[in-house]
């Protein structure tokens, strides 16, 4: 594997400068003046903080000279320069481990996949290095250094440990994998829950960016949720949080994998909507594509089953608003591409167990295909790196 | 009505002033240096923030010349002068107002009542009006001005506003219930939900003390829940949160007030378990302490209602569980007065339904009485005092 990264520390060693540095991230160019009623920072804090970022050329400032007074704080605003470093960013999926070279702004630059023989964490792991050593032959010939790599992966995952707790998807408990990862890789390893990653980049960068409080809801093979409280991702004390697929919507319902009942996702996840239409209509529909054609065809049983699993989340969407009162739910994942069969029954099931002004959370689709995610999991390298104080990478 | 009360503001006017004094309410005595780490401050700007404090009586040091260093920053532990200020809690139940005169440092020197003859807003806000003067001639006695009130309120309250949007409880709509009584009492007013004022109380003085994230869940005519994530109340984008009263737990369950069916309130608040009681042995219970009788009599059928309810709010305290990952859950309320009849199955339904290592969170049980309610009023009152930047109160 080619290795041009080199260890190299982010010049911003307080949370405020952190803050100051993420501001900029999300709505540069700013002068410091807006930087500093943004961050809720004092103006001098503000230009003492972006002295050491622009000399490590990590910020830059595009200079206007009919700007600048001829004494006091530079009103030239000031921007991150995306090439002044480079992330990866990982996706493991089913069947592939989905890969993208981001820049400093977390655009992507590269992406690429790589195929997964199985779900054991030693194939993980090995399609993890040879995609990261993919991705870091592509940064040698950009010349710019690959300063961490960031891991999505579907489940209980403790950032802090870099260890996946419980991923009931790939079937793994206690995997360190960031630690594995850092030894086969030589790069610094965040490892997140891909919901929670994604949720990063989408405040960051996407549909999240200016709002305090915000939920990303995605459905697909599980049914994730990654929240945004006061301006932060809820990580939960103990690892788990956002878990709206196992927020049990019908005591009556079909059993989940959690050993629970009626979860969102035991009506609503790929997985059940098929089985739900396998045994309602005895077409025995192969995966999702069959099962939403089918009921794009008018099959009663298979609209029933999508009928069904719309109602579940909007129960799940609403349970969110009416504990949190989120400004805004963005719907995503893969099963938005069946989201004319249940869009209206989501809505529906939403406005009904809304309680009050909870039904004014503004509920929006958002279409982001597995290259998004791992861009999601670059955004948590990214956050790493610039809060190196938070000791949430392993090295 | 005696109005010994003056306009007064308080020395810090800057988020990180606010959090010091807050540090020191909670957690003090303490020096300078320990309330830096513990918020995340540094050193000196705890000094430059401390020294105004103390020269308006808010903070005192307790000197100890020994251990006074010969150079640099004073090392005497500083805490708050609770004598310095007092502040009225009011909590507004169904048939009396419960009022409380607190110190600034939320210790209750005085409680009272005044009766509530009918819920009507005009009826509420003159026993607010006799009940707050009462307390403010026990202030005059004390010779210490009284700075703020708190009212706290069941339902959708806007704090901001000072508006309680809609209140079911008190069948109230849209009622600008700080202004009305600041216009009543002279005093500059802060309405909050009173659920979350309990939660500030808790995180300030009680059992949320140093935690980040926790839940409050209160049980009995309603079932209310505040939440502390990232070491804030929630309060929602539109004002609702913490409605784990109307998370819908059984499409096939009871109607709710709210207009759904199978809300946690539709089958564990009382009204709902002297309902189901009613309706499955015939006997005519009158009120919880008649249902409870008949349960600890060994009714089978009240005993099934109690049961029915323990399963809801564990099943509603597990969605809390999953959605946030708390690290603890504070169940209070008048219910736990019948707590023995249904403790096993709320235990049993939280564990049944949390996810993953969300089962790890500590559900912990702790009477408070109504005037616990009335000093999280006053503590709201403080707060909005002591971050009057915030604008959350009514002058």
């Amino acid at each position: 594997m080619s290795s041009i990264h080199r260890a190299e520390t982010f010049p911003a060693n307080t949370p405020a400068a952190s803050q100051i540095f993420t501001t900029v991230l999300s709505h540069g160019p700013l002068t410091r003046l807006e930087v500093a009623r943004r961050a809720g920072l004092s103006p001098a804090a503000v230009t003492k903080a972006v002295r050491p970022l622009i000399e490590a050329g990590y910020l830059v400032e595009d200079v206007d000279e009919t700007a600048r007074p001829a004494l006091g704080r530079p009103a030239n605003p000031v921007r991150v320069d995306g090439g002044r470093a480079l992330f990866i960013g990982l996706k493991v999926t089913g069947d592939a481990v989905i890969g993208v070279l981001t820049d400093l702004c977390c655009r992507i630059r590269v992406a690429r996949h790589a195929p997964l023989p199985d779900r054991e964490p030693g194939s993980v792991l090995a399609s993890v290095a040879e995609l990261t050593g993919t991705l870091l032959a592509e940064a040698g010939d950009l010349g710019v250094p690959v300063l961490g790599l960031g891991i999505a992966v579907s489940g209980d995952v403790e950032r802090g440990a870099g260890v996946v707790r419980y991923s009931p998807f790939l079937e793994w408990r206690d995997v360190p994998l960031a630690e594995l990862a850092a030894a086969t890789t030589g790069l610094p390893v965040t490892v997140d829950n891909d919901v929670r990653a994604l949720t990063v980049a989408e405040q960051w960068f996407g549909a999240g960016v200016g709002l305090s409080d915000f939920a990303v809801v995605t459905v697909g093979a599980g049914i994730g949720c990654g929240l945004v409280v006061h301006g932060r991702v809820v990580a939960g004390a103990h690892g788990v949080a956002g878990e709206i697929g196992h927020v049990a919507v019908d005591p009556a319902g079909p059993p989940c994998h959690c050993g629970n009942r009626g979860c969102v996702e035991a009506i609503a996840g790929d997985a059940a909507i098929v089985r739900r239409i396998r045994e309602s209509t005895g077409v025995e529909v192969a995966d999702t594509a069959e099962a939403a054609a089918l009921a794009h065809q008018g099959n009663a049983g298979a609209r029933e089953a999508y009928a069904r699993a719309g109602e579940a989340i909007g129960r799940g969407i609403a349970t969110v608003a009416n504990l949190l009162g989120p400004e805004r739910v963005i719907i995503s994942g893969e099963g938005l591409a069946a989201y004319d069969l249940f869009a209206e029954q989501i809505r529906d099931a939403f406005a009904a167990a809304a309680f009050g002004t909870a039904a004014q959370c503004d509920v929006q689709t958002r279409p982001l295909p597995f290259e998004e995610w791992a861009r999601g999991a670059a955004a948590t390298a990214i956050q790493s790196f610039i809060r190196a104080d938070d000791q949430r990478q392993y090295r």
